[in-house]
């Protein structure tokens, strides 16, 4: 451990303990120098890490003190690369500011209105067009998690019971669902034999991200989808196809994805988050159902929360009317494989770590040789997306999340853990 | 039947049975007075009924026109009283459109980050405070609905069997839930004795609107509470108040109105709908939890939909500090004493009708000696509130929704219905 990470820890373990308590003030850099015997600069760094931890804040002139307690969740940790989200700094707020004051000239009052529990129809008009899905199968909702619950309830048996997911898939459904049954994903896909075995079984639904999987970034290859779709006729099994970030396809402009949702419609579930590809504040999704399925997903959806907000709505049919999506689509892609480079540069640096480079969309799915497993990690763990023991040594890296210049000191805060993993696989230190 | 009734039936008809398809054009006024041998003004009215009914539309210059057809729900009947929610032109809009731009100058980006799934903090800060509700167990949710299905999964059995409702409920309720068991309401609240039978058949909950029930618009009295609190405390069962509208109590402003939330907090699931108080577009809500339950809902939140919109949650955060909650809940309580009024002065000419006059909130529950079960009525049928037979002579009239001139015509749409009814009731007709 460096001088600076004995400081460091030191410190934090007497505001976790309550030795420090909130609102004390620490030792002048000076006196802390002096009483760690080092120098002032390793003492600076040492709170600076503190600081932008969150345990210590400063005041001019006044020195540093140790903050009041964060509280559930309403603090972000600056450094972290956990959240698969857009980070609201990258999204183009004065454009929108812009937007809402020519919503509230022309929409006026019915921004406040009661949106219909399938959707506003003008924002139902633009996501059907945008996403070139069928409007009258499409129903807006409260973003892609609420999509997954939704569909829960559209199967008659409990969903861990009768849906079979990709190995490794989602954290959030895994939560929600505590599902049992998996299929192994390679890199062309699921295992078909696999799939076979469970329909024959009589499964229900089978839950995929076939573009753009979270966390591991790889698409089925359409052929694979292909297969899926006949299995899925054959065997008469539903496909909740969770479309997680095919926006951030290469030619996603160019050509409508592969998806099951025109494969095999009338057996597909598709969800769509909205979030992603905006900003995570705007708790926008769609989903397209079978038409049979369409009156009793509109039921559920009014039984959960009445309907999705009509001004979110708005927004984001204005934000598909006037070019925006698309523009920050453009802009966020560029920012992601700006980022991505540099981070992939950074991991080349550790031989213990691999991953697959350039994949698309804003993660990075690290395989690691040290046990990856700290506390505290700055990234997803993989255990989040599996139950099986060999994604412990895995990780997710997303890196979309933070302003600029977070990420910039990300990247550093990173290599400081990294190097950490590095020592703690150098037989030298036991 | 009228002939202007004749008139409108006929082509009304004629519309639905798709002899006249959408964007045929209907005879001229003059040339269909002609042919059902009355004058213009009759077949003027007839017109305007079925534009107002939303069946034809008039092109000036060109004539009448049959509507392409309204899709599921996205259009209100233009004369309903089936509607307990705020009409969104009786909303602040040009205040709130400044506000949004104080917002957009103020809190800039942070309106489109990920909101923690218990709420933006300032928010709670907000709500707790306007609400005089315990902050560290409040979390913010996207309406009361939402609050009831999370309710729900804070129970460890399905909630048909093991909640008791007050009968009549709230139809949503009844939807989601498809309640079995029920205790009927009388003028001081529910039957303490079936409250006591149910709870020793090991009952959960209870769930309850003792303030301002909905449909009802009932207050349970003070006594009522206590003991119902008494009981929970004894056979350790949960009540779930739902606070539809204690806001329109009479003393609301001087007083905390009498809660299960003070009398039980350890036992007490509080939700209280924003939406009914300032306009159902803004999707908010809000539930207060006993502590050892927080975590989970917390949990249930995240897996329903992540969190609630930061965007609305920083409006209704700043209505309240800026005090546009307060004053437009006085604007909306002066407009509902004078609807209400000219209303009860409507029913009080059909003495066929019954209900209790001055109740608090914008309900109006009416029971009528005539069948009240017409097609298409323009109020809340009594069977949505309840599965017992004799709630089919009831039905709720709710007024705010609709604009001011919406509403002064709704009036006269009304009266024609309950002469309809009236007449029905007379021997003479048959």
């Amino acid at each position: 451990m460096s001088i600076v990470d004995s400081i460091y820890e030191d410190f934090r373990n007497a505001v976790i303990d309550g030795r420090y308590l909130p609102g004390t003030r620490l030792p002048s850099i000076r006196e802390a120098a002096a009483s760690w015997n080092c120098n002032k600069v390793t003492v600076k760094k040492a709170y600076d890490r503190l600081k932008v931890a969150g345990y210590i804040e400063n005041t001019v002139g006044k020195g540093s003190f140790v903050k009041f307690p964060k509280r559930f969740g309403e603090q972000k940790d600056p450094f972290s690369f956990q959240t698969a989200s857009i980070g609201e700094e990258l999204f183009p707020t004065e454009e929108t500011r812009e937007l809402t004051n020519k919503l509230y000239r022309e929409v006026g009052s019915s921004l406040f209105a009661a949106a219909p529990p399938g959707g506003d129809p003008a924002c139902l008009d633009a996501l059907s067009h945008f996403y070139r899905i069928p409007r009258d199968r499409t129903v807006v909702i409260s973003g892609a998690q609420q999509g997954l619950d939704l569909a829960g309830r559209l199967l008659s048996r409990p969903v861990s019971e009768s849906v079979v997911f990709e190995d490794p898939t989602y954290s959030g459904a895994i939560n929600l669902f505590r599902p049992k049954h998996f299929i192994p994903l390679d890199k062309d896909g699921p295992d078909l034999d696999r799939i076979e075995e469970y329909a024959k079984k009589g499964m229900d639904a089978y839950y995929a991200m076939p573009q753009v999987h979270n966390p591991t970034g790889r698409s089925y290859t359409s052929t694979v989808m292909e297969k899926v779709a006949e299995l899925g006729e054959k065997y008469n099994f539903l496909i909740v196809e969770d479309d997680y970030l095919s926006e951030f396809l290469p030619d996603f402009f160019e050509r409508t994805p592969t998806r099951f949702l025109d494969l095999i419609p009338e057996r597909t579930v598709y969800i769509k988050s909205l979030s992603k590809v905006t900003a995570p504040g705007i708790r926008i999704g769609l989903m397209v159902v079978p038409s049979e399925l369409k009156e009793e997903l509109l039921f559920s959806k009014f039984n959960t929360d009445i309907g999705t907000s009509s001004f979110m709505q708005n927004i984001v049919r204005a934000f598909i009317a006037e070019g925006i999506l698309k523009k920050s689509l453009y802009s966020y892609r560029r920012i992601c494989t700006e980022r991505r480079t540099r981070l992939e540069k950074l991991l080349d640096s550790y031989p213990f770590l691999s991953y697959t480079s350039g994949r698309p969309g804003y993660n990075i799915w690290v395989h690691s040789e040290v046990d990856p497993n700290i506390s505290d990690p700055p990234w997803a763990k993989g255990e989040n997306f599996s139950f099986d023991p060999r994604y412990k040594s895995f990780f997710r890296l997303s890196f979309m999340s933070q302003a600029e210049q977070r990420f910039t000191v990300g990247l550093d805060y990173l290599a400081e853990i990294l190097n950490g993993l590095s020592r703690a696989d150098s037989p030298g230190v036991f």
